[in-house]
This record gives C-alpha cells, sequence and structure tokens, in this order.
C-alpha cells in the first residue's frame, strides 16, 4: 500500500488533533477495539483455556513475529513477539556476549535509549566476570570498535535528535573486527525500511507501541540471525521457550529455533491490538512509506525554520542520516511543547531542551504538517509558552 | 463479601458448561469487555501518550499492586504487577542469592513448576559461580535445610496434585539455618488466605490469569520484604525501576521501594482487565472463601470416590494440606477428561495420569460440583473415554 490517505483513514485521532508523537504511542486504529472486543468476549470469555490452542494464542508470538519481521527485512521464522523491549535488549546481549566468550567489552554509544544501558549493567554486574561497558558519542562509535569489543549495541535511532546509524556499515565495522551486534529497532520498525539479514546483523531487537500502533504496553520483538539461534542459550530460559512446555520436564531444553526467546506466557489482550495494527502494516510498502516520511519531514523542518527563528534543528540536516522524526533545540522546550499541546500539535520534550515530533505518514500528510507549523510559529512568534502554568511544570513524560 | 451465590452472577460462563479450570485460566468477569474497551477507545484512543498520566497508567503497577498484595497479607507498597511469572522468578531469585553472597546452594521441590526451575537453571548459568540447585521431593525439603542452602525457592501448591507447603512453617525453617525464601504463590493468590508479612517471607510472586480472573496473558507480581528491598539490586534493572525514569540519565539508580522491580512499558490493556477482576476480589474475604473451597472440594472427593471407583485422589486427603484443587490418578487421564470436556465439565489433565479440577467458590457452587461428579461418574462409569478420538490426541495444554 502506498496510498496514505488511505491509511489516514483507518485510524482514530482525536477531532482537530495533529498527533506527532506516533514514536512515542502510535494512535489508535479504528478496528482495535473490535479485535480486542473480539479477543476478549469470544476468544477468553467463550473458548476459556481451550483459546491457547482454538484461539491461536500459543501461536500468536511467531505468527506476529513473521509479521512484524517483514517490515525489518528478517527471514521468516526467526522474530519472535513477547515480553518488553527492555527484557529483550537483556536476552540479546545475554546471548551476544555468550557468542565472545574471550572478549570483555560491550561498546554503545550515549545516543542509545538508557534503559538498553540500564539493563547492560545488571547484566554485567550479574554475569561478574570483568565485563565492561564503554560508552561513546555516537559519531565515534566506528573508531571506538576495536579486537577488545565482545558487543556493539546500538540503537539506529537516537530518541532525542532522531540521527539514524548506518546499520550496514556499523554491522560489517563490527564483524570485521569480530564484534557481534545488537540493533535497537525501537524508532526504526515501522519508521523506515531496513534490511537485518541483507546486512547480516546479529541479533535485532524493537517494540511495537510506537511507529507499529499496537497501543501501550504492546509486547516487544526479537530478531536472532539463523546462524545463531541454535547456539543460544538463553540466560531467561522459561517455559514456554523449552523444547516441550507441556511436558513438564525438570530440565530445560531450549526450542528449536526462534522460540527459545520465548519466556513466559504471552500477553493474549495486547497480542490482539497487535493484530489489529498489523493488519495495515501488511499491506505497506516500506519504501513508499520512507520516501512518504522524508518528504514531509523535509516540508516540517523548510516550515519551521522560516517561521522559527528561536527554534534550531537539532535533528541530522540529511534525510539519509535521520529516523522519521524532526527535532529542535529550544531553551524554554518544555513550556513551547506544552503550549503546542494546548493548541492540539501533540509532540514531546526530552530534556534538556529538545522539542520532538514524530513523523508518521500512516496517519499524518502534508496538510497536518502544515497546520502543524502555523500554530509551532504561533506559539514562538506570540511567546505563547511564557505562562507560569507552562514555566513550572515538571517533564514526566 | 461472602455471599458467592452473588460473586457466580458476576462471571461470564459459557451455557452449560461447568468450568473447574479457573486454576489455569481463570473465566471472563461480565464488568472486563468495558473496562478494556473503556482503555481502548477512551484512554489509549483519546488521550494518546497523556494516558501515562491522565488515565493512571504509570501508577497502575503499584495500584494494583496494593489490592492484590491484600489477598497475600502483604504490606501496602510492596507488591508490583508486570511481566510474566517466569521473569518475576528470575528477579526474585537473582535479588535473594545476592543477600546470601557466601552460600550457593538453591533448594527446590520437585512438584516446583518447571519454569521456575528452568529460571533458576538460566540464573545459575549467567552467574556461573559455583551455585548449585538442589531438587528434593516436596515432603524431604525440611530435611534438606542445612547452611548450605542460600534460598529455598518453593511453590506453595504443586500444580499436579495440590498439595500446599506450610508457607509459615517452611519460612521459619529456612530462616532458621540463615537461608532466604522465595515463595511462588501461582496457585495460592485467590485460591487461599496466607499471610506473607506475617510469616516473615522475604520473597513472594504470582500470576493474575489463574485464580485472579484477569485472562490470558495477565501480568505477574513480585512481593519484597519492606526489610530487604532498599538492599535489593534489580538484576533485571529497566529504566520503569530507576530512581527518576524521565531523566534519561545514563547510570542506573534503583528505585525507591518495590518501583525497582519494575522492567519496562506496562501492558497497559492486561492491567485494565486486571483493574475489572480486582474490583470483585477487593470484596472478597479469603477466610470465607477458603471455607467454601473446603467444603466444595470435600464434597467434590466424596462424590467422585463414591462413584468412580477407578479414580484415586492424588490430592491431599486433608484439607488443610490441600490447595484449592482436586485432582485424580487415571491411566487413561487424558482421554477421560476429554470425554468430560465433551459432556461441558472442564478440568484439565497433567501427564503422566492426573485430572486436575480446580474449585473456584467465586463461580462453582455445591449444584455445580454434583453436576460435575454425575458426568465424570457417567464417563467412567461407561468407559466414554474408550474411543480412538479421546485416546489418540496428544496432550497440548
Amino acid at each position: 500500500m502506498t496510498d496514505f490517505a488511505a491509511t489516514k483513514a483507518l485510524f482514530h485521532l482525536p477531532e482537530g488533533m495533529i498527533y506527532l508523537d506516533g514514536n512515542s504511542l502510535g494512535p489508535l486504529p479504528k478496528t482495535t477495539a473490535a479485535r480486542v472486543a473480539q479477543c476478549v468476549t469470544d476468544e477468553w470469555g467463550e473458548k476459556l483455556i481451550t483459546g491457547w490452542n482454538k484461539a491461536g494464542w500459543m501461536a500468536q508470538p511467531t505468527a506476529l513475529g513473521d509479521r512484524v519481521g517483514r517490515l525489518i527485512g528478517a527471514e521468516p521464522g526467526h522474530v519472535v513477539l513477547g515480553d518488553t523491549l527492555s527484557i529483550k535488549v537483556y536476552q540479546a546481549l545475554a546471548a551476544a556476549v555468550d557468542l565472545m566468550p574471550d572478549r570483555r567489552v560491550i561498546l554503545t554509544d550515549s545516543g542509545n535509549f538508557p534503559s538498553d544501558i540500564y539493563m547492560a549493567e545488571g547484566l554485567i554486574k550479574s554475569l561478574d566476570r570483568g565485563f565492561e561497558l564503554r560508552v561513546v558519542a555516537p559519531e565515534d562509535v566506528a573508531a571506538n570498535l576495536t579486537d577488545e569489543v565482545a558487543v556493539l549495541m546500538l540503537t539506529q535511532v537516537d530518541y532525542r535528535t532522531g540521527r539514524l546509524h548506518d546499520m550496514a556499515a556499523l554491522t560489517a565495522a563490527a564483524h570485521g573486527v569480530g564484534a557481534v551486534i545488537v540493533w535497537d529497532l525501537a524508532h526504526t520498525a515501522g519508521a523506515l525500511p531496513v534490511d537485518v539479514a541483507g546486512c547480516q546483523a546479529d541479533f535485532a531487537v524493537g517494540c511495537t507501541y510506537k511507529y507499529l500502533n499496537a497501543g501501550p504496553g504492546a509486547p516487544a520483538f526479537i530478531y536472532v540471525a539463523p546462524r545463531h539461534v541454535a547456539g543460544c542459550q538463553p540466560a531467561l530460559s522459561g517455559w514456554l521457550g523449552h523444547e516441550a512446555p507441556f511436558a513438564f520436564d525438570l530440565d530445560y531444553r531450549p526450542g528449536p529455533a526462534i522460540e527459545r526467546m520465548r519466556v513466559g506466557t504471552p500477553p493474549v489482550l495486547q497480542m490482539a491490538a497487535l493484530d489489529a495494527a498489523m493488519v495495515i502494516w501488511d499491506q505497506v510498502n516500506m519504501q513508499a512509506l520512507r520516501a512518504a516520511s522524508i518528504a514531509l519531514s523535509e516540508r516540517f523542518i523548510k516550515g519551521v525554520e522560516a517561521t522559527c527563528p528561536m527554534l534550531t534543528l537539532a535533528s541530522p540536516r540529511d534525510p539519509a542520516q535521520r529516523g522519521s522524526q524532526v527535532s529542535f533545540h529550544f531553551e524554554n522546550g518544555y513550556a513551547a511543547m506544552q503550549a503546542c499541546i494546548a493548541r492540539d500539535v501533540v509532540g514531546d520534550f526530552r530534556a534538556p531542551d529538545i522539542m520532538r515530533f514524530g513523523i508518521t505518514p500512516l496517519f499524518i500528510d502534508a496538510a497536518d504538517i502544515d497546520r502543524a507549523v502555523a500554530v509551532i510559529a504561533e506559539v514562538m512568534d506570540g511567546r505563547l509558552w511564557d505562562t507560569p502554568a507552562y514555566m513550572q511544570k515538571a517533564a514526566v513524560t
């Protein structure tokens, strides 16, 4: 599907709102409520325990894995859904360091999402084997790839600036020093086309509540390259990752392939919401989406820069180096974003001074961009952000 | 609330079905569909990203924690919801072994749920510090408590037989040898009253999709005793367990108390379903529930034993040593259970020969028990299980 006027009609958006925060929590597809209601009333209510087989609950994590996998260029059968992104980061990283018994450095960058770094800290502490988490600036990653590095762990798109790492180049560079790579695709999946198989990424993880529109608390995903999966001994070895969960053996034997990255009971209601969202995504051409995202982003940057001299572009100017968001620096960014939100242009703020706007062609069009620019210009030009209420509120999301 | 005729009216049960499997997946409360629909349509659809504050999504895991905590005797502020039970087992066990740096034995019993044992195996492998998982028979636990034991990890109610461990006695015995204890309350929470605070349990975990009726994939819970929580360094150190998640610091600092056992984004739709179920549970008197459970269980055992000589009681005969389920041995138990299910009496089967029936007074009454007994007797007496279809099917749930 390349007709994004058609996809826009598939989403519920509050009347009058321009929602430029689909990179934080995607909006509600119109069919989701009915799909979730069906899951609750017909599947759970009527099928009860038999839903695990008769409603396909048990197979959902891998069935949905293939559908999400298409968006990131994964081979079928190598993505599974479940848990949260932080848990999936932990699983990928634990498996990755296990592949590299003689090295002790986990390299990442300061643009990584903090939870990824926290999970790495926790893993390192548990392992207690002298691992070092080395955090460098995003632009210094390649230069810090040495033969000490066991794992390069990166989030492809910086959650503040939208700066985009070159997946193929950095994967090749990591492999060049004998390291393995873990990609966090939180701001990539559904934002731009990538090809984890083509660039031979080792592990990838991501979430589905942002661009994929699967709702608050939607499950995360994990990809393991086919060449690694048989050798991965899961650190979080739960029963649904067992070769035969219902044999109830007392010894863990990992499942045949990506199934071993399952842990516990999947969140069936959240999976139903993801299913509804994927009905839309199944039809989306990612190249067309990327073209639309760039066109809208360029239009937005041009508009804001023409009207808001107080705002400084924080995102890369080159669209090839940018994900699907546009960010600006402004010292009173929190207050300014509150003023925009009060006028139904919804983006969000990231400390210390980032005003962040998600560009999501499935439901945002050129007219929305133009109206957003006009509202932002009005807020900035009129100093409408400069009120006690906006200035004093603490940022909480 | 002690009027279980009134609670029965609060559940949707398929017409004509006697559902004795609420210990595997509880049935649907009648208000859940509307509560989940409200979450999807009003909270997500209308509030979008502001739902984290305006709809209370961020506070749900601890707010629901207090409500679940009441059922297990936890102090307010010491239970949090999230993730799956396997993940919560891992967190509790990792924190527990951390408290005992000089000991290397994790003691458990062969009646523990296999996933708990698998998660322990995974943790031991990650730690790689010479930990030993010692698995003994349930009746031999106390005798194996020595000063080598760092952690005693037990599921209170055996998922096959319903055998109930004495929480107060085993907790005291563990403490007597200087060990800490992790209780899995999967088949306890909502099944019988326990008092984790009163018996000074160190850690407890459990799920909410069984007796608590929160639906397939509902979140798990974890309790950490007040005396331990400040010293726990979470192994799964995710951003929502951080002291200040939205400061986006690059260093992990654990949250003030039980919040540190949060990991990633909570499953908001599943939390809404749990909220609806807890509206019922908030009113339940656990002592009255236990009395009703024992009365129904005794009636069921008496009825089956009077009519089904081929079935042998697998559960303890003394109700004080039994959870809220009744199990029987029968060599063709899988086929017999299929025959019962075909006649709308739904229990489940656990290998090698266990027919398991959950006794859940919230929605099962004496008339249901009598009808179930009559159907089971008809199946057994008429050898209705002895058909190729029932005999050949493999057990999958």
